[in-house]
């Protein structure tokens, strides 16, 4: 009994090495797994084989992908829009509006010089490499609008600025099909900030 | 890329089959295996094998083990005493206090009509012939105090009565160390009507 209990914790220790699981959930899932199905298990295994083996970042854009460059990156003929993102993910998120036609740069990550981050360690290097070689005439910051996100979007649009690019970050106000009385006094002194002329 | 995507989606779907985890966290996880060093990763598919391998339930006991029947069940000569949980992780809980000395019985599950889970979807029979075998002269029902819980507890009292067992479940009342204020009324109503002359 001492060793199933071992072998358990210790697969409690590995799930808990996942974003926002404590030990208690980790344990849940090391549970989880002493109930499933041998095939599942599998099936749980070779995901993860295949994710490992197969999935990794562009070397442009810092995407994933599993050929780099990526298929987006090979494709673009003609890249004079950058949009600039945090993490891969965000990718996906702009993606679903459908209203964007350029390209992505992932800085996988932003400045923050609390947690030891400073503009060396995420890629903006990359993004100025893009930017000479492909002639960009303007580039979206679509980071998210905190303290570390509007300090890296600072950041960027200064490097820019002698370069005489155009250099945007998404507009911050009023969630549409909020109510007032829900929106925070910073995003309410924003949206009154930049209201707009009807 | 759309290929890496897939890959990554397929191991969300995968990872959203743990308990309590929605699409969103199972995204954040396989967004992490990405991330994660090929030994970690490594590391991750053995414990999860291992588990998978060498951790099965005790035949007698139904807690985890690695050998059925298990090394308590195999070292006890005289079973005068059991614990009844719902659980295996129930065994660890009543473990940690170390009054018990007695053996221990997990039912995997309470009974819930309302779930389709009857006696016979539980390990009562199970227990009904370790009492038999054994000459059990107490049964501790340590359930969960929920509608559930106390209907289990109830049907497996009314079964043991005519055997002449003892049998006795945990003490309902307030928390060591809480405020009265933030006792709920049930608690609360259960001290009262439990309570002890000094």
């Amino acid at each position: 009994m001492k060793n199933a209990i071992n072998l358990i914790n210790k697969l409690a220790n590995q799930f808990s090495k996942l974003p926002g699981v404590g030990f208690k959930s980790a344990q849940r899932f090391a549970y989880k797994v002493v109930d499933m199905k041998k095939s599942e298990a599998d099936e749980l295994i070779e995901s993860i084989l295949n994710v490992k083996n197969n999935v990794k970042y562009c070397e442009e854009c810092g995407n994933f992908t599993d050929v780099s460059p990526c298929d987006n990156c090979k494709s673009v003929t003609d890249l004079k829009t950058i949009c600039v993102v945090t993490l891969p993910k965000d990718v996906f998120t702009i993606e679903k509006i459908k209203d964007f036609k350029g390209g992505f740069h992932v800085l996988h990550g932003t400045i923050s010089p609390l947690d030891g981050r400073g503009p060396d360690d995420i890629r903006i290097k990359e993004l100025l490499t893009r930017i000479e070689k492909n002639n960009v005439e303007e580039v979206i910051l679509a980071l998210n609008p905190d303290v570390e996100g509007e300090a890296t979007a600072m950041y960027i649009s200064r490097l820019l600025k002698p370069l005489n690019i155009k250099v945007s970050k998404l507009a911050q106000g009023l969630s549409m099909g909020t109510d007032l009385d829900y929106a925070d006094e910073l995003t309410l002194s924003e949206a009154f900030n930049n209201r707009k002329l009807l």
